[in-house]
């Protein structure tokens, strides 16, 4: 079995915007048990996190990830080569495990979609399971 | 169902090769509709992109790579240590969903493949949709 | 087809745990022929990383992840910032092909489990396999 959907977020610059409520009730909607959860944001300026959404926690790592590709330095693409550094450095794609029709996660392991790009973004997330 | 074929590419060092004409083929010989594509390098020193394929941002992402684990430095891996460490920095696979037949990427989300050995490699990608 | 275990790991602060060995074995119960199988790490700040397991690249790969995110740096989440980003910018989970009721990875491409916490951990790691 096979179940997708796309979700549709207005996400700030910068921001990472936990999505992990929505994604557990796309799994309870697709009735599948057993199987795995492949997350996947549209757009190469944004990016998948599996990881603890704490506001001190989230602001580190956004300076570390413009210590690795810094806003203000000249790139060659220089409209947003930053935002695309950082989303390449964190990855488009997440899949994780469904067991008993629940996502399993960590405790501190939530679901987050960052927009790194200059300006807020509508970005199309979609949620596919694949099981039994 | 499930679909598999071996794509084998020459890639030369530090270059990023643009295979999504490539899989989108797969994708339509697999005749599967709805499910997921995931992108698998074989090697640790290459690894699997989506992102924009301009070759400016190449420059400027090759230039963050480098920041990160530079050719110069001296390492106790001696041949290559660099080329391991951006490829684990970009990740060995990359999963996305296909949708009526067709992958579902961004507009300026191409598929591209590293290699970032310090000599041109042959190198073999799996890639393998699920679904129906 | 689906084909779920758990493996429970005691793991070393900043150690990298190969777990080939044992996902080979756990394919091979499945019994599925061909598909995919993914390995996620329950827990926000550890990582999966499929590269050479060799002692010096090891070494330096933390040196890299240390000039990253160093851990004496002053933090905003204070306990362990610097090992939940090293993890997020390896990744929590890690998708590779099975072919013929094999793992299809490259010569020195190693499944690894990495604890970046502060202190050992015992951590669970989910490896699923879906095909036929």
């Amino acid at each position: 079995m096979n179940y997708t959907e796309i979700l549709k977020l207005k996400i700030k610059s910068q921001e990472f915007f936990d999505i992990t409520d929505r994604v557990e009730s796309v799994i309870r909607k697709s009735e599948i048990q057993n199987g795995i959860c492949n997350i996947f944001v549209l757009g190469s300026t944004s990016a998948v996190l599996l990881n603890e959404n704490e506001p001190m926690l989230i602001h580190d790592l956004k300076e570390s990830l413009e210590k690795l590709a810094p806003e203000e330095k000249i790139y060659n693409h220089v409209e947003n080569a930053y935002s695309h550094i950082r989303a390449a450095s964190i990855g488009s794609s997440q899949t994780f495990p469904v067991k008993d029709g629940e996502a399993v996660l960590g405790t501190w392991q939530s679901i987050m979609i960052a927009n790194f790009d200059i300006e807020d973004r509508e970005r199309e997330i979609v949620v596919t399971i694949i099981g039994e």
